[in-house]
C-alpha cells in the first residue's frame, strides 16, 4: 500500500497517519469545513474538504470521500472508528471502485452487524452467548415460556436495534407481557422491523473484550483483553488491560473462544470481541463484535507492545501476520482515560471552547493521543474528545501512582474536562479495590464528595 | 523517605519531582527568581526561591538550598545533574545535616572526581584503562620515554582539569616537547597544580557508556548501554541503546567491568561509566564515571522497562535492589533527541525567545521529558534545552521511522531548534547505516545541503 486516504478526524484520524508515516505510507486526509485547521490536517501530506459541518454531509458523505480516493491514487481507505467504520455499503462500494477497505470484508461487516445472524455464528463456533431465544419470538406466550425456562430478570431486545434503543428488561411475567408488546412497537416504528429476541438479563457483570488480529491467510491471534467496565450510560470513560478479575486460565479460555469468534465470521484486521463477563457465576457470554479499531486499543498496544493500526495497514497489503500466539506476552498494566470536553460536576455536560494554557504531562509511561492542541476550538458537531491519557507502569498500583501523577500535571484551560472525575475514580476505595461492575457509576454519585 | 527537595531547574526537576509523585514522596522545588513561572516550580508541593538568576547565588549557593531543605523538613535532596550533583562537598554538608544525598557517597563522588585516582582504581578493578602513564609525569625526558613506548598519536592532560581544558595532543616528538610544557603552566594557572599525565590518543572511537545500580548493600547491576557518539564539541545530541557497534559478548563483557567499577569505589544509585570504544581495535577503555543520573537516562528506561529515577530514590531510601542482573533485558530500541533553543543553521548559536505554537508529538512509543510549554519564555541564564523527545520501537529502523515522523510532527514558533539537525541526521546515510565516530560532526556539515 502507497497511499491511504483518512475517513475520519480527531484523535484518531491522527492515529493512523501517524502509523501510516511510520511505514512510509502516503496520507490524504479529508475534513468539514470547521476542520480546516485541525491537527489531521496539518500532518497529512495531502487535505481536501468533503463537506460542511454535519457529519451525514462530510465525514459521513460517501461519493465525497470516495472520489477524493479515486481523484488522489489512494489504494486504501482506512475508516478509523465511528463514521463508516461498520458501514457494509460504505466497505463495499470502496470494493468496487479498487480500493482497499483497511478493516474486513463487507460481509463480515454486515454478518456480525446484526444481532441475531451474530449470536448463531457463534453459538456453531461454541462460543458462549448469553442464555435467551434461540432467534425471534413471535409471540407474548412463546416469550413467557422462554421466560420461565431461563429465569428472570430478562431482557427484550429489538433485532435490529443499536445505540440503546429497543432494549427493555423484565423482572417478572407482568413486566415481560407489556414491555414485549412496547418493544416491538418501538421496534417496528424505529427500525422498521418488529422482530424481537429475550436474552437472560445479568445484571452484575463487567465489560470484557477481547483484541484480535487477523491476516488474509486465515491466521488468527488474541492479544488479550481490556477491561472496560467503568462506563457512565454505555459510555466507557477508563479503560485497562490486563483485567484484575480474570484468571490465568480465564484469559486463555477466552482468548481462545475470541479467535474462534473471528474464524467463525471470516474476519481479517483488528478486531474485537466484547464479552459480558458474569461475576457471580465467573461466565463469560459473547455480548457483540466490532469490526474496527477501537478507541481503547492503546492499552493493548502498551502491554503487548505490539502497534495494532500498523498491523491493520500490513494486513491490509497483504502481508503475513508474523506473531504466534505464543510470542504474545501481557507487560505489566496499562489505563486509557478519556479526557472529554464535559463537566463531570454537572452532569458531564458538553463544554465547548477554545483550549488555553494547555500543558500536557510527560515522562515515563506516559502517552497522549490527541488532536489538540493550544489555542484549538474544540468544534461543536462531534465528540468530545480532548485526549487520551494512556499510562503505562509495572503493575496496576504503579500505573495508578502514575495515572494520579500525569492526570495532576495535565492543565487545560479555556473548557471543562473530565480529569475531576478520572482523580476522583483514582482515589475511590472500590476502583482501587477493584470491586465494581458496569452499573456502579448509575449507583455511586462519584463527584458528589468532591470539590469542584 | 517523605520528603524530597529537589535542588535543579528544568527537565530533569521535573522528571525527578514526578517520581517522588508516583512514590507519595512529597516535593520540595527552589528556584532562582527568573524561574518563578517554570513548571519545576507549578508540579512541586512547595517551592522557594533561593537568589537571583546567575547559578552561583542559586542553584549553586550550598547554604541557601540546605537552608530551605532543613526548614521544609526534608529527610533528602536530589541534586540531578550539573550544579551541584558530582560536588563531594555539597554532598558531604547534606551528610552533616542529616539529610541523605540522593547519589552516591561523598567520599566516591571525590575519590571519582580527580582522574588519576580514578584511574588508578579502575585498573586495580581490571577494568581496561586507555594505556598512558602510570600516573603523573614530571619532566620531558620521562613524557618522550612513555610517549615512545605507547606510540603517537598521544594526549596530554591536566590531573586536576576538566571541561575540556587542559587538555592537548602530540602527533611527534616535537609537539610532545612543546605541548607537554604547555599544558604544566596552563594547569598550574587554571587549576592551581602543574600535574600532567600522559594517555594514548584514540581518534576513531564511539563514545558508549553503562548504567549501573547499586544498592546500599552490595547489589550492583548494569543495565546494558548507551552510544552517545552523535556529539557536537563535546556535547551529546543523539544517544541510542542498545548500540549496533557491540556484540553480545563485548556487552557481557564490558557490563561485568562496569559492575567492578562501581563496586571498587563502593558506589551507591544509579552512576554511569563511560568507555571509549575503539573502533580500530574493538577494544574498550575507561573514560570516566559520572556519579549522578544523566541526561539520556530515558533511553536505557525505554529499552529495560526500569525507572531509574525511581530506584535512585528507593535506593536512597535503603530499599533492596530487587532485580537481578539476569533478569534485565534490553527490548527493542531507544533513541533520545535533545531539542535545544538553538540555531544549527548558524552554528547552533543558542536562540531566546518566547515558545509559541508548541505542539508536541504524542503517540506509541513517543516519550517527552520537558520543563516547557506554550508561552514558556527560556531564560538565557541556563542551558538551551526544550525537550528530551525519546521514541522507543522494535528495532533501530523502526525507532528511525518512528523518530522522522514525531519530529516531522514537533512544532515550536518563537525561537529556533535543533529540530532540523536532528531530522537531518536521521536522513544520513552514514547515520543509517552506523559509520561515525565521536569526530562525525567536526568533519561533516550535516546542514550544508539542507534548506532552512
Amino acid at each position: 500500500m502507497k497511499k491511504v486516504l483518512v475517513a475520519n478526524r480527531g484523535e484518531i484520524a491522527v492515529r493512523i497517519i501517524r502509523a501510516c508515516r511510520e511505514l512510509n505510507i502516503e496520507t490524504v486526509a479529508v475534513y468539514s469545513d470547521v476542520d480546516a485547521d485541525s491537527l489531521h490536517v496539518k500532518i497529512a501530506d495531502e487535505a481536501y474538504c468533503i463537506g460542511p459541518a454535519l457529519s451525514k454531509e462530510s465525514y459521513l458523505n460517501m461519493s465525497n470521500i470516495i472520489s477524493v480516493a479515486t481523484s488522489t491514487n489512494c489504494d486504501g481507505i482506512h475508516p478509523g472508528y465511528g463514521f463508516l467504520a461498520e458501514n457494509a455499503d460504505f466497505a463495499e462500494l470502496c470494493e468496487a471502485c479498487n480500493i482497499k477497505f483497511i478493516g474486513p470484508s463487507y460481509q463480515t461487516i454486515q454478518k456480525m452487524g446484526i444481532k441475531d445472524v451474530a449470536k448463531g455464528l457463534m453459538k456453531e463456533a461454541h462460543v458462549p452467548c448469553v442464555p435467551g431465544s434461540d432467534g425471534i419470538i413471535d409471540t407474548v406466550d412463546e416469550a413467557i415460556q422462554v421466560a420461565n425456562d431461563i429465569g428472570y430478570p430478562i431482557i427484550i431486545k429489538a433485532a435490529h436495534g443499536g445505540g440503546g434503543k429497543g432494549i427493555r428488561k423484565a423482572y417478572d411475567e407482568e413486566e415481560l407481557i407489556q414491555g414485549f408488546n412496547m418493544t416491538q412497537k418501538e421496534a417496528e416504528s424505529a427500525f422498521g422491523n418488529k422482530s424481537v429476541y429475550l436474552e437472560k438479563c445479568i445484571e452484575n457483570f463487567r465489560h470484557i473484550e477481547f483484541q484480535i488480529l487477523a491476516d488474509e491467510y486465515g491466521h488468527v491471534i488474541h492479544l488479550g483483553e481490556r477491561d472496560c467496565t467503568i462506563q457512565r450510560r454505555m459510555q466507557k470513560l477508563i479503560e485497562e488491560a490486563p483485567s484484575r478479575v480474570l484468571t490465568e486460565r480465564m484469559r486463555q479460555d477466552m482468548g481462545e473462544a475470541s479467535v474462534r469468534a473471528a474464524k467463525a465470521c471470516d474476519y481479517k484486521g483488528a478486531g474485537t470481541i466484547e464479552f459480558i463477563y458474569d461475576l457471580d457465576a465467573n461466565e463469560y457470554y459473547f455480548m457483540e463484535m466490532n469490526t474496527r479499531i477501537q478507541v481503547e486499543h492503546p492499552v493493548t498496544e502498551m502491554v503487548t507492545g505490539i502497534d495494532l493500526v500498523a498491523w491493520q495497514l500490513k494486513i491490509a497489503s497483504g502481508v503475513h501476520l508474523t506473531i504466534h500466539q505464543e510470542e504474545v506476552n501481557l507487560n505489566g498494566h496499562a489505563f486509557e482515560f478519556r479526557i472529554n470536553a464535559e463537566n463531570p460536576f454537572k452532569n458531564f455536560m458538553p463544554t465547548a471552547g477554545r483550549i488555553k494554557d494547555y500543558i500536557l504531562p510527560g515522562g515515563f509511561g506516559v502517552r497522549i493521543d490527541s488532536a489538540c492542541f493550544n489555542g484549538y476550538a474544540i468544534p461543536p458537531y462531534y465528540d468530545s474528545m480532548v485526549a487520551k491519557l494512556i499510562i503505562h507502569a509495572d503493575n496496576r498500583q504503579e500505573a495508578i501512582n502514575r495515572s494520579k501523577r500525569a492526570l495532576e500535571e495535565f492543565n487545560i484551560g479555556g473548557i471543562s474536562s473530565t480529569i475531576p472525575f478520572h482523580l476522583a475514580m483514582l482515589n475511590n476505595e472500590d476502583f482501587n479495590n477493584n470491586n465494581y461492575n458496569t452499573n456502579y457509576l448509575s449507583k455511586h454519585d462519584i463527584m458528589g464528595s468532591i470539590d469542584e
